[in-house]
């Protein structure tokens, strides 16, 4: 699922979207409910209606980024009060207004208001963090907000997941109950527990005990190694029922995804395509481009040859017009003219060296052709996933997608 | 005349530029030539190949640009020296270099390096400035530099005037001489004068006796009031030759643009569409929008109702894929699936209400919608004024098209 924070694939107009392949996007009821207002987008029928986009749509439920994101917050029991980035006003989220927020934006799929801590590690000084990812700093203050004061000292990271836990099982009852649009909008549970199994284990079961249409894992991509990822997923996906969608929240790299699918896996969201793309960040078969690195100043390739994305193939799509686009290289004419039923996105593909320049240039067509690219990418990588689950030559997938083997442990047993 | 100065038009993918009824583009010598250098794109090339665009472009010579936009510079009867905006490297245009750098870049039309002062009036301090049009301190401290000391107390336009026009005659000269293209790109003269009509007239009699294959009227929108704009068109656009191309550069408005029509131009070119678009205002045939007000923000209008632009009317813009695009409002598939061969761009119109939350949220999708809108406006707007040059119901004309009556003076006497 491509993320669409705002009511947008930053960029990217919805058709656009779906000729990447994607059947479904995320939109992120925390942002929305800030601005322009859930009710808002309720009067202007509905958030399908409102962004242009007639198929499925995920909402999450704002707890992550109501607890991530303010500056100002405080999680009770209850629910989390924070103070809007928008305009200041302290704003409630409590597990019933969460999903009647979600009611009113009216996704398809809508996500249970769970609490989501961080991982351990996120918590750590810079200096001890595993160098594999990056400390963030909005997590770190979260954590610091978050721990009791006579416990400044030391965090007790398992005492705050037990905590966790335990209120995201008692906040599902709540989301479940304060539903009103079951018989249209699929609600999912999700399984917190950090990266200890045993707590895994204890919230699956609690989780999955509540009837609902699909579950999802939560808190695996707030901080833990890919490592941790793999190994959360591959415990935890086989805990949830087999014959429900299994969504896993935030994920990933294709190595990741690749592990999480075959731990059981359906779902996926991630911001990677369309962050990187924005930030010049290719990804290929073979690993990511830096197209601010100079080696790309005379580039005549595609961003990956063989690529059937609008940017690498950009003859290869074609834009109809209501009124008939007459061909500009044959176009000679004092009234206008019909022609060409369809332009093609671009005459020529385009190149490594163009969109280095587009970057530099600071012009919105980098960001575009590069998110567009990415989308495809991952959208490319999983119709190929699908289609191994089907023949089991995961071998051979591995050969043609040989980023996603790093770190690549083999088939899970079966 | 879409701009696409640095090689793109802002955030348009070159398909949807042709797809607003473009059959040309402009692109600026000065900026290519400071990032990525036009050796870069002759290597790639050229400027076609480099930027998709298998279509006709037009190059500016970059003389307006060295003279207005640089900090620190020199003019001289021999060309001018500028410092670089990109690395602050000094950089030389004569002539003779302005020429050959569009030979490299290879537009289909290449403009002559021109000496092009800014209007008198926009020398003048704020206070004493026309209401009508903004002081653009760009254009003040060029003149500033521009005044010989001994007069910095008066500046004497007249003076400034009379050798810009004498070397503008001298230079094209050069250019012609210089021209190592002339069998495949077109190099057009530029007549100046400011709003002095004698010396339009004394301009256009010593550059059109230059033989070219087209002729533009400069100096026309760098700070006149749309009085003096219209004035000077009507005595100039006349005193090019009939059979050849009449290209008036920078202009402009609906009103500018008709008025200029009834003068006998041919050509136009503006940032208005582009630059409008992204500042969240856009061109109606009433007016403008400005989506930064608070009265759209329930507005479920499209941003003009009956526009035919993919913005206002989305779901008639199709968009087709190589790869069969399913249609994610009925896929339920484990593998990649064809179905429908195309997506609409959008499955209902872009609301006023959606397009102010996304200028609000800082969106991307904001300044592309509108720019969109903006770029199939000035096509419509164009296309309809060339019909009524054979119908000649020019009052039927600003009926449908309001916003061109204001200040309108109506058709010349023929």
């Amino acid at each position: 699922m491509p993320v669409g924070t705002r009511g947008t694939v930053k960029g990217i107009l919805p058709g656009f979207v779906a000729a990447t392949g994607a059947q479904i996007v995320l939109a992120n009821t925390y942002h929305l409910l800030l601005r322009p207002g859930h009710e808002l987008v309720q009067r202007r029928g509905g958030l399908h209606r409102f962004i242009s986009w007639n198929a499925p749509i995920l909402t999450d439920s704002g707890g992550y980024q109501a607890y991530s994101m303010a500056d100002s917050n405080k999680i009770t029991d209850d629910g989390v009060t924070f103070k809007s980035i928008v305009d200041g006003s302290m704003v409630e989220l409590t597990p019933e207004r969460a999903t009647h927020v979600q009611n009113a934006l009216g996704a398809d799929i809508i996500m249970a208001f769970d609490d989501c801590p961080p991982a351990a590690e996120a918590a750590l000084p810079v200096a001890d963090a595993p160098a594999t990812h990056a400390q963030d700093p909005r997590l770190i203050r979260a954590i610091r907000r978050d721990t009791p004061p006579k416990s400044r000292r030391g965090y007790d990271h398992a005492e705050r997941l037990r905590i966790a836990n335990e209120r995201t099982v008692r906040w599902l009852e709540r989301c479940k109950a304060a539903h009103m649009r079951a018989d249209d909008q699929a609600l999912f549970g999700i399984v917190q527990g950090g990266i200890d199994l045993d707590a895994r284990s204890w919230s699956a079961e609690r989780i999955c005990n509540i009837d609902l249409p699909g579950y999802a894992i939560g808190g695996v991509a707030v901080g833990e190694s890919p490592d941790d990822i793999a190994r959360v997923v591959r415990h935890t996906a086989p805990l949830l029922p087999d014959a429900k969608p299994r969504y896993l929240m935030g994920v990933g790299y294709e190595r990741d995804l690749l592990n999480a699918v075959l731990s059981g896996v359906d779902m996926f969201d991630c911001v990677l395509p369309t962050r990187n793309g924005r930030n010049a960040n290719a990804f290929t078969s073979t690993g990511q481009i830096r197209f601010r690195n100079a080696r790309y100043a005379e580039d005549e390739n595609p961003i990956e040859p063989g690529c059937d994305c609008p940017a690498c193939a950009p003859s290869s799509y074609a834009i109809s017009a209501p009124w008939g686009i007459s061909d500009p290289s044959q176009a000679c004419s004092v009234t206008e003219v019909g022609g060409a039923p369809s332009k093609p996105v671009g005459d020529s593909t385009f190149t490594r060296a163009y969109i280095r320049h587009l970057f530099l240039a600071g012009e919105m067509l980098g960001p575009i052709l590069v998110t567009l690219h990415n989308l495809r990418h991952f959208q490319r990588f999983m119709a190929d996933v699908r289609a191994t689950i089907v023949t089991d030559d995961w071998e051979g997938l591995v050969n043609m997608w040989p980023v996603a083997a790093a770190g690549w442990s083999g088939p899970r047993s079966s």
